[in-house]
């Protein structure tokens, strides 16, 4: 059986304009914001409209592409001039995103040997599409492999955003439940709110919901009662950046939910791209931990909840270590056991 | 060294008045209220600005001499009529809070074989103070004996409020933080903020930081990754229910904690009165769980912060199974191991 699902996108290429996702309104408002020059694409990026890196890096994409439509010249160095700009420009909109560098690089790669403005103009578009369709392939894939770990009827327990909507679609810890979706398998997904920034209250119970995907919404520290009285069969999340010997850094919250997953013997599974694995991280203590401000966690929707003044700790990721994940899920497979070796041999 | 510490209390006796700190308005707003009526004393539990099932008792106890003062007659039958009256009046204040009913019908008690309305009207006063100063004692016991498994400079992790302002003073798991502060004992306390309801992050840290003493307010997803980087001495609970066999109910979150104790090898403690402990519930399999509305996940203070409609799941509290429980503190002396016999022998 293949259903016909709706699996919400955050970014679609409208040849005069990129129409984008305002993630910054879910889920009180489902708004499509259309972005036409490429000032638009750096302030929703430099606001987080849109987000997850995937993401990040195909509405940049875009963005360089629809800048140089409108470039007034025949000169092809003067146009690469231009491109250059616009590419620090969309660059600098935030500094610290690897995907948004790498797209936007590899945008201006896709020029070096055209021999006209007007073939440098098509190309471009034709790049940031590649860049998309890549990616959604890259999550497609994950979710194919995913899936086979789970059979119908299961209950599993994610984390933060993972989602479609932080990629060109599915994502990579949701994908696997929206091709079951697709397949007519029924999985049932519990989604932690992830506290500070509530990705999960906000985020993939929306995106799970549009597409007809069960979900339940519990706050972080009802996962164990969760997996004890739900009958909770697996723990599937994403990653932000995967060591050469599989310690996991994501999203707080993910290290803890590891140790119950441990604590109840239920499978503990990490859905990354290749590209989230970095061989030169030797192991997760490698991994510098961002502190944000404490204001994430003493305001909720501009609401003080906590005294003014009180000490925070505000760590936004933490590490969970390889011997805790069951399997990481990558487009080219499931990898176990002796991940130092596993992870080299997919390069 | 005895430090004059100032350590917030909930309810206090006033002649005229009952003075109560209204916890709703916390932590945004310190106001206390002057309660005349016995109208007023109602409405103050009904609207939770006064919680903690010792706080609730000694406010009704209060509430209910205070009414008794007014009675205009010098019939002792129409006085206890009259008494009779307003005890099921209080009563229904909040139906499913067990230590209301056992601190009015002590009142009623205390004044059964008085030999005259002046007689009575003293008593009744006088026994409700006694109810305060009791648990004030039986607080102050369990500080003292949680105290002894802490040493100078430790880091302990708590959830939720079984705080001074829950009490008459100083509270059961938070009691050894001021007694610690009162002998000039650093510890550091991590609060998690207790999501949904908030009650760490509003009221834990504010209480604390009125006693200056050392608190860091963290997210409930922190907790795993701020015992590993903080190096989180013990966890200290309270309990709402300790079953024959040890098994505590508590706030939803605690269950978790006591596995990531476990996880970290660093032991977990239940510090409540011997009230709590309910010998004819024999394990924790026996105590219901209350399942509470959405809207407490899917709204704070007001804002809603996940999709309408979204399934939710919202436990107000968990059980922890008697193997994760280091030890039981309670005002009579710490206990470990056998529970049943441990437990049944403190009767």
């Amino acid at each position: 059986m293949n259903e016909t699902v709706t699996i919400p996108r955050s970014v679609e290429w409208n040849e005069t304009h990129i129409t984008i996702l305002n993630q910054q309104k879910l889920p009180l408002e489902t708004e499509y914001l259309e972005l036409k020059e490429i000032k638009d694409v750096w302030e929703a990026i430099f606001s987080l409209k849109v987000r997850g890196a995937p993401a990040i890096g195909i509405t940049a994409a875009y963005g360089l592409a629809l800048a140089a439509q409108s470039y007034q010249t025949e000169s092809i160095i003067k146009f690469k001039q231009l491109l250059q700009k616009d590419r620090d420009y969309l660059a600098s909109s935030r500094p610290t995103a690897v995907n948004l560098f790498w797209a936007l690089d590899r945008l201006l790669s896709s020029v070096e040997n055209v021999s006209s403005v007007n073939e440098a103009k098509t190309t471009l578009i034709h790049e940031a599409i590649c860049i998309q369709i890549e990616d959604e392939e890259v999550c497609r894939q994950i979710g194919e492999h995913a899936l086979s770990l789970f059979k119908d009827g299961d209950k599993i327990l994610t984390i933060c955003n993972a989602g479609s909507i932080a990629t060109a679609k599915y994502g990579t810890a949701l994908a696997p439940f929206y091709l079951a979706k697709e397949k007519g398998i029924e999985l049932k997904v519990f989604a932690s709110e992830t506290r500070p920034v509530l990705q999960g209250a906000r985020l993939t119970t929306w995106e799970l919901m549009k597409a007809g995907v069960d979900v339940t919404l519990i706050t972080d520290n009802m996962a164990a009662q969760t997996i004890l009285t739900k009958g909770i069969n697996a723990v599937i999340v994403g990653a932000d950046r995967i060591a050469a010997n599989g310690d996991t850094a994501n999203k707080i919250g993910t290290f803890g939910l590891a140790l119950l997953a441990k604590a109840f013997n239920i499978p503990f599974y990490v859905a990354a791209p290749l590209s989230t694995i970095d061989l030169k991280t030797n192991t997760g203590a490698d991994i510098p931990i961002e502190e944000r401000n404490a204001d994430e966690v003493t305001h909720i929707s501009g609401t003080r909840i906590a005294p003014e003044g009180v000490k925070v700790y505000n760590p936004a990721f933490d590490v969970t270590p390889n011997e805790l994940i069951t399997a990481i899920i990558t487009e080219k497979g499931i990898i176990r056991g002796n991940y130092t070796e596993a992870l080299a041999n997919l390069f």
